[in-house]
């Protein structure tokens, strides 16, 4: 079994602010994350499949398609968004990393299964300082 | 005369958008920059003073003093802001990282020089592969 | 479960030095890092804990309030210190990656549980090109 | 149980290119990694092993040894070669990602547990935006 | 005056060989970079124009165009190519980075220019460690 | 004219203390940089020559060659040692970042010269967020 990696990025805007708290309730837990005039990040999304390489190829999957197919299913979605206005399969959701690498999970693992990978792990740097991963 | 470069970081939402344009202008110019609901990147700041080393400390600037000076001045600004919205310092401008570096310069320089230091450069990573730098 | 890290950063020196031993077979063993007059690392801390996330605000951790506990738990006694003769933690111990991970891990482990996270692994990054994981 | 990892670099040539197909499936299935002129990448190698850290060194392994080990049974082999060419470890073999860290593993294997240690994992970088991984 | 820089990669084989000189003089000054059978490198290249910002937009120049310009223009000619044998601009040159900095800059420069622009200066690294700067 | 950079690295220990100052002073104006312990850095030099590529080699300088002989005339004297105590060039000089960056100039200079080369520039980081530049 080999494990193979695509990175991606996208730049998007967003905040972190719960509707049924107050204004100060939400400063007291989110900060300046709550700032209701949005904020945003440079992400950096790395997505794994795993296989055993096609002898025919040496690839568990190919990682030009990988990229292709992460910039058309998610990029696509969120670079240069709002990730709380603009993007759909966040709506109703705070947009948290953890939230975000859940939502980004549950949007491309059809698509990599449909092409017959295994959608292994996600990795979504928030800043170079505070990532989250999820294996689904 | 030794150049000392202290860099700090913050993380803000913009939209580049020229009031006088349709919408449809501004997506032909600003493509998906001009996302009216916002996006966002960390953003990477170098500041650069220069002198000769003060034999007693073997210091051009104390680099800790820098870091904090910058973080008071900008950061504290910029920081989870909207750049069109909540910055003082860039009203009615428009948020290129080319017009926030230049007023960033205009914010820290009269600081830098009240401590005696010579402001010689700043660079801003808006992304990893996108820079502006500037001289004054 | 999502996966949350954090990334802290500290300065220190330190030596490999077995009291054990004669300064030859420190030499030997442990080469230009038994230097009697010590050497030195910036070291790169990432600290991961685990969770689902809260739905009220989206995190396993608050990533701010973990930043700032390693800061005041383990940061606080190693930055800028020796860790062979300053660090409470590590007396009389062999100040290797492996041994002050394992150190931290140990120090940190009952703030993050008694916060009700769950400490799931860390990794230090001795060099850019050396580093060790820990998972209790 | 503590993992310790040692980073090291290798720059080489190859092409991605099935002996048994035409140039054109090659380019259908390869695109431009199957310039037959060959391209080339700077590789970075992560090397893990894992133990019980040596209570006389605080070492799972010793971090130089390590490094010395991969320079003489892999980078001496592909570093400044043409990987479908001059790598005994690769002939008939693919030069995709996976492929070559799967001969890597194999050849790096023996002689790690020779010295006792246990291979844990490996990772290697093709791009910065792309690497696999292996558990053997 | 603000200088915007860009950054593109491109993946290319290369060797080092003077032609004129015997394998046993290219091999004492080249070393392994006169491997006859390539090796490869992935390269990272950063273009930067200078100007004052346009009052309309905030640009020296549009980032996103500079993009487009320099894969249009150089990494559709590089990448994935061999430097020696595909690259008709470094025909009959010895493919230095020294070498290929001015052949990229001679190619790119008069597109700049005619897009009103002035090419300020073009890095180029070869490796992390190893990197070439040119003003024209 | 073409600059050819090469970077290379050293861990050293240092602490900031001024013999003439009380302790208090020095923390006043060092502050966790006067730990009479010592702390220490991963510091990442880079050396920069100039000069017209020679039309035998495509160089400015060999940057394998550059990279020996900055091993050879500081790493040696750096890497792994305490630059208060074990460093000729540093002896009875404060050890920042600044002086630290004359002394290696003015150890290295003449060994580029009398290899017929031009020294230009050097930065060295002490962190990734600290850094100074000499131009001698």
């Amino acid at each position: 079994m080999v494990y193979l990696t695509r990175v991606e990025h996208f730049n998007a805007a967003h905040k972190l602010q719960n509707p049924n708290w107050t204004d100060e309730k939400n400063v007291e837990v989110f900060g300046k994350c709550a700032n209701p005039n949005w904020h945003g990040h440079n992400y950096e999304l790395h997505v794994t499949v795993k296989g055993i390489p096609n002898p025919e190829t040496g690839f568990v999957f190919n990682a030009k398609e990988l990229g292709t197919l992460i910039k058309e299913i998610i990029v696509e979605q969120v670079d240069h968004r709002n990730l709380n206005v603009d993007v759909a399969f966040m709506k109703g959701k705070l947009t948290s990393a953890e939230n975000l690498i859940v939502g980004i999970w549950n949007e491309l693992k059809p698509h990599v299964e449909k092409r017959g990978a295994q959608l292994h792990k996600m990795k979504l740097n928030e800043t170079p300082n505070i990532y989250v991963v999820y294996y689904g």
